[in-house]
């Protein structure tokens, strides 16, 4: 293992997460940015290598074609704006190219199966940037959910993501562009609830989907704020809200039948270095009525490594196992990325045929 | 003031929540529990008066009537069966009895306007027996929620409150019948996060008010469990969450254009003797996206009488001032019991209804 070379990813664009996702790449150890890619060589260089974390040592290219093409690059990390990843993933795909894709993954589910299909043809890894799946936090968080001792059956979900976006944000983001990310808040925004909502449900896809009363659009048509009612056929329900129009919330309430868990910073964790979540089981209420017996309590989880950097550090071990020993593509990531693709394009088809209800079919 | 004696007050029924009443009345300076009435004088007496913290001297009746025909009782404690509010409130007042009503204040709207009209007719003062809303604390968050630096315009509120009931309460607990509390879970744990989206709202009404999907009824067709999402016209939203199934939650989610308030023990405190919530201001992230910056912090209230008593101490207090210094009744407690009744009645509607939006008129 030790002498295993790091994976090599090139990023693919020069979109403001890659600062991140770069930095996250010098922090785990088994992979490392080989080459980064823009349109041209300019933008590529500016900021420059050196304040995005790049290596020295990483090759600049002049054009997205030219990254799909080099030889020493294993994988790529895909900022580009939504609307562009259908192309470039399937054509990275189809260079062999493993994928680090952002969320949204595509601008629908239609869009998405052509980047699985030319994933699967062509024995690529594919995972999307949903970064808080990768906290340890969030394994602790399941390890709750999942024990019928302290959590039950799940009830209910509630979760929301909200940001005030400024000015500029709301005029010029790729987020509040139809042509770009044309989901707006409910591929950025919403798409981090959706995923809290397959999460606390064991990715079970639920039955029907109601976007709620009074989505806010600009004046393209781009969602700015919205809602959505959720329902699983034995009676589980959800309600997710995103917004750019509200101060920074993001929340996750599941209830159980016999306990709660609750954490107010799931997607970005107040501190880098570590992460809570507070549960109650069997939370009731002492005998004077008054005040509470087991209430909740927190849990606190060092994150040694910052959660982007566990996310990519993860995804390089699978292409590792494929590169290095002939392993098939691990399944589990594409197919958390579908449903939650499917979510959002039920949630915009709900609100778009005036809060129908949408009925899924499968799971 | 000191010489003042204090209010007198009769307990109408022998509850539950009768012997918390009790000890408030006894704990808060300016009352005290005179007589107390059940259809028996058997039944008032057991549990003994000692142990529901009644004076010795407590006068023990064994109707209703005769209690409402007590001299010496200023002001009654209604702790009785929804369906019985409308009768037993009416003929209180109408004997120039004051009124602390047990919630839900009535089977409907309706109803509740009857008890209206008979205390304005005689001069009583009416409030009803949301205790949260008397908590140093609420105070406290109000004044968050109101200023336009801190917290700006609200934009969404989520309130939840769930408790998981025994099978016998799910049996015979007067809230699952539908001759007794015939609004059931949306009557109970509903009427605190409908009175917790009126609070957070100003006690603005909604313009619509639409059940979510799948409301859990038992067999005679009361209510364990709803959801409910409410719209006002300028675009605000609230979803409510009510049920006897899940474990103990009770939260306020209320976002604004600058700040958050969450609280997650509204209606009955963690602990007694001090209080919580959290806000944050303008939250946002670091320059790496990797944490948050102007955090939630939380704000501890120290509550020097249990709520409850802080309750019972201002409905003396306005009581005292009718009687004592000839003052008007206070409108405000009967106008926010009515809203809420108007929303609960809204719920319901909307649930018979197969979950037609509910549009309401006035504020």
């Amino acid at each position: 293992m030790a002498t295993e070379s790091p994976i090599r990813i090139g990023v693919l664009g020069c979109a403001e997460i890659a600062r991140k996702i770069s930095r996250a790449i010098h922090l785990a150890p088994n992979i490392t940015v080989a080459a980064v890619a823009s349109r041209s060589v300019e933008k590529a260089k500016a900021p420059s290598p050196a304040t995005n974390g790049y290596p020295p040592t990483v090759k600049i290219h002049g054009s997205y074609e030219s990254l799909l093409d080099d030889p020493e690059v294993d994988a790529l990390y895909v900022p580009l704006p939504t609307s562009l990843h259908v192309e470039w993933a399937v054509r990275a795909a189809e260079k062999g190219k493993h994928l680090l894709l952002e969320k949204p993954v595509a601008m629908n589910v239609v869009e998405f199966d052509k980047i699985i299909a030319a994933c699967e043809a062509n024995g690529v890894q594919i995972m999307d940037g949903t970064i808080w799946m990768h906290n340890p936090r969030t394994q602790k968080m399941k390890e709750f959910l999942s024990d019928p001792e302290r959590f039950g059956q799940l009830k209910t979900v509630h979760s929301c993501f909200s940001f005030a976006a400024d000015e500029n944000f709301l005029e010029n983001d790729v987020r509040v562009k139809p042509g770009l990310d044309g989901l707006g808040a409910l591929g950025d925004a919403g798409w981090y609830t959706i995923r809290a909502t397959l999460f606390a449900n064991n990715y079970e896809l639920p039955k029907t989907v109601t976007a709620l009363p009074g989505p806010i659009l600009n004046e393209a048509g781009v969602i700015l704020s919205c809602g959505a009612f959720l329902r699983w056929e034995d009676g589980r329900t959800a309600t997710i809200s995103c917004s750019f129009l509200a101060n920074l919330t993001m929340d996750i309430t599941a209830v159980g039948t016999r306990g709660t868990l609750q954490v107010h910073d799931f997607i970005i964790p107040f501190q880098e270095t570590e992460a809570s979540f507070s549960t109650s089981t069997k939370a009731w209420f002492n005998d004077g009525v008054t005040a509470w017996v087991n209430k909740p309590s927190e849990h606190k989880i060092v994150t040694e490594l910052p959660q982007e950097a566990c996310m990519v550090r993860e995804f390089g071990r699978l292409v590792g196992e494929i590169k290095n020993r002939g392993a098939k593509p691990d399944g589990f990531w594409p197919s958390i990325s579908r449903k939650t693709q499917l979510l959002a394009d039920a949630v915009k088809e709900s609100i778009d045929k005036n809060l129908e209800p949408i009925f899924l079919s499968g799971s």
